[in-house]
């Protein structure tokens, strides 16, 4: 049997992630591989971090993508600042702070555990309440943005609480970096990471993360080896460190950083604020047109995350047999529900690049059409 | 300050990886992005698989890719197989011999030493003395190419020797994929991992992986959790395994995976047996122009990997100026000894698309107009 070459279909990717990727990035990502010591690709590189430091909103000289999806990202964070002796409360409103508690679980640290409810922000005074009745706590975690059920929580608030209590951030960023207002430094978050197939539009596989000075601190000084070799950043930062010469740690992706670039220079010339506008003003669009299809939201105005919108499936309607439609007729990919939404939502995403008017017109239509049939043969 | 997009220059990669990329591999890495998901993409995967299994020769069902560079790929097979308990016995020759052993430190496992010469081949009676003398000894680790000296050992007979003794294998194949002779069933390694950016000619980022049927078992009857969640390969299999649907894990790199399923499809349109015999082919071509050169091999004839040839940098000759002569004048990279051959080595790669004629031909005449140039100066 001889196999082929692949050749993908052109999709539009309004799910949670992949999202739509700029011809731009994908031109960048196919650009001439380098060394990954080859001076202009370390000059890249510290272009990375610059434009990475601009979309955290952040001075963190840590700043830098790990070679590894935002999963790796995410335990990239926990296994280099938290070791067993640490107590840290997770608050939990959806799939990604599960994830959390199985991370501080595997190092065989103190997990406290701030459950919410899934398609409901974490409530400030549930953190509250868990850090008062647990002194011993010294790290918060949390998710910004919920990818599992499209809830924004308020992260300026939720860090002011936990630094009330002498308690270092954590901070899932996944979804919300360069979709919604995040500020690193102003918020004092301490260790954040984010994927790069997000409101990026980068294609997936890197994870950009960022560590204040303080767990920096924390990370020099520990008296126990990370349990990851691979993702132990005391190692890392020797390769990404602009100080004098760089050691070798991993092969750096170099192509898929070339990506990554080139897709934080689109979010740089757009301006921040301007692409948390967009979100914001697409997702009204959006949000309007979903209502006129009779489609409810899971998620209360307030707390909805504009790129990514959850939707009660209507009853009766076959989850399985709309998306298929809408694929196979329409080349167009929106989510399925995760965890206890499993065949109750659709997530619809509008990120980064996917966050456009024709987007949404065609999403919007091609619903129309797939209800109407799904009606059809209920 | 605007940071603007960014074109790196078109080198000649033939240091010790990344390789040279074939045009075709990065055209397949530009193809649009569609879900991980997407029913055409899991298709892809499938062939993946099947493609892996080829070049890995084996049947092994748990043949994938893991979503991050080689030193992932090797973390994934020590973390998810061993134990505490467990007593691992690593061959070490070379740099990638020594980070095998901080892997099963971070473990906490037991771990015995058989310590090899630099720029010589594992020997094999030093691993059996080895086992002898530690009869508890339930597992045995070595690199098949040593990266970091050019030198390859006798997989066969070490797996041999570590199974008279009840032993299950890991192997590093890194850079032996695609470029010498390599079968896992035959030769019955348990586990072995390599990297997308040597033999394969991938862009990097992306590790293959296979686990024979037993070290499957052991992964699926542990006690304990996998001290890493990313790479806790019980969870992984749940999403590239065939078996039913496919279970969300983590977003896979979408676009590099195109790229891999290209290199692989290179692969088998040459025939595994005929890119191997290219490699020895253009090694010897090679090796007889830096004869002529004055330049001597650090390995002796037998134990050479064709695909890195490592070199004694001749007496007075600066290491970082003719490096730096060749990447300026010609666009040609070349690799820098590493560890205990920094400064004192020169590693050029021969791999995958990198193994051409034309490729030997420039190498040689530039790095004859750098010797030149270095003696005129000296």
């Amino acid at each position: 049997m001889t196999i082929q070459s692949f050749f993908p279909p052109q999709r539009t990717l309004m799910g949670p992630g992949p999202s739509d990727v700029s011809p731009r990035v994908l031109s960048a990502l196919a650009r001439p591989t380098v060394g990954h010591l080859d001076p202009t690709f370390v000059g890249m590189m510290d272009e990375v971090k610059s434009l990475l430091q601009y979309a955290f909103q952040t001075k963190n000289q840590y700043t830098m993508a790990i070679s590894a999806p935002g999963s790796a990202g995410m335990e990239a964070c926990f296994v280099n600042l938290i070791t067993p002796e640490d107590t840290v409360v997770v608050c939990v409103n959806g799939v990604f702070g599960m994830r959390m508690i199985e991370n501080v679980k595997r190092i065989g640290a103190n997990v406290v555990i701030v459950e919410g409810t899934w398609g409901r922000a974490v409530e400030p005074q549930a953190l509250e309440s868990a850090l008062q009745g647990n002194p011993q706590a010294n790290f918060v975690a949390f998710v910004h943005a919920e990818t599992s059920t499209g809830v924004l929580s308020d992260a300026k608030t939720l860090c002011q609480i936990a630094k009330q209590h002498d308690c270092l951030t954590i901070v899932d960023a996944v979804t919300s970096l360069g979709g919604v207002e995040l500020r690193v430094d102003d918020w004092q978050i301490d260790a954040i990471y984010s994927g790069s197939q997000k409101c990026l539009s980068c294609v997936p596989g890197l994870s950009p993360i960022s560590f204040s000075d303080k767990a920096a601190e924390i990370i020099k000084n520990r008296d126990s080896a990370v349990q990851s070799w691979f993702l132990d950043q005391s190692l890392v930062m020797g390769y990404w460190s602009g100080e004098g010469k760089r050691s070798y740690h991993h092969t750096a992706p170099v192509n898929s950083l070339y990506a990554l670039h080139e897709s934080l220079v689109l979010l740089q010339n757009e301006g921040l604020e301007n692409a948390w506008a967009r979100h914001q003003l697409m997702h009204e669009k959006l949000a309007s047109g979903l209502s006129e299809l009779g489609l409810t939201f899971i998620v209360p105005e307030d707390e909805r995350l504009p790129q990514l919108n959850a939707v009660h499936i209507p009853d009766g309607v076959d989850d399985g047999k709309v998306r298929a439609f809408l694929l196979d007729e329409y080349n167009l990919e929106i989510g399925a529900g995760l965890g206890d939404f499993a065949g109750k939502a659709w997530r619809i995403g509008l990120m980064g690049y996917a966050a456009r008017n024709e987007n949404i017109a065609l999403c919007l239509s091609a619903l129309k059409k797939a209800l109407k049939t799904a009606q059809q043969y209920a």
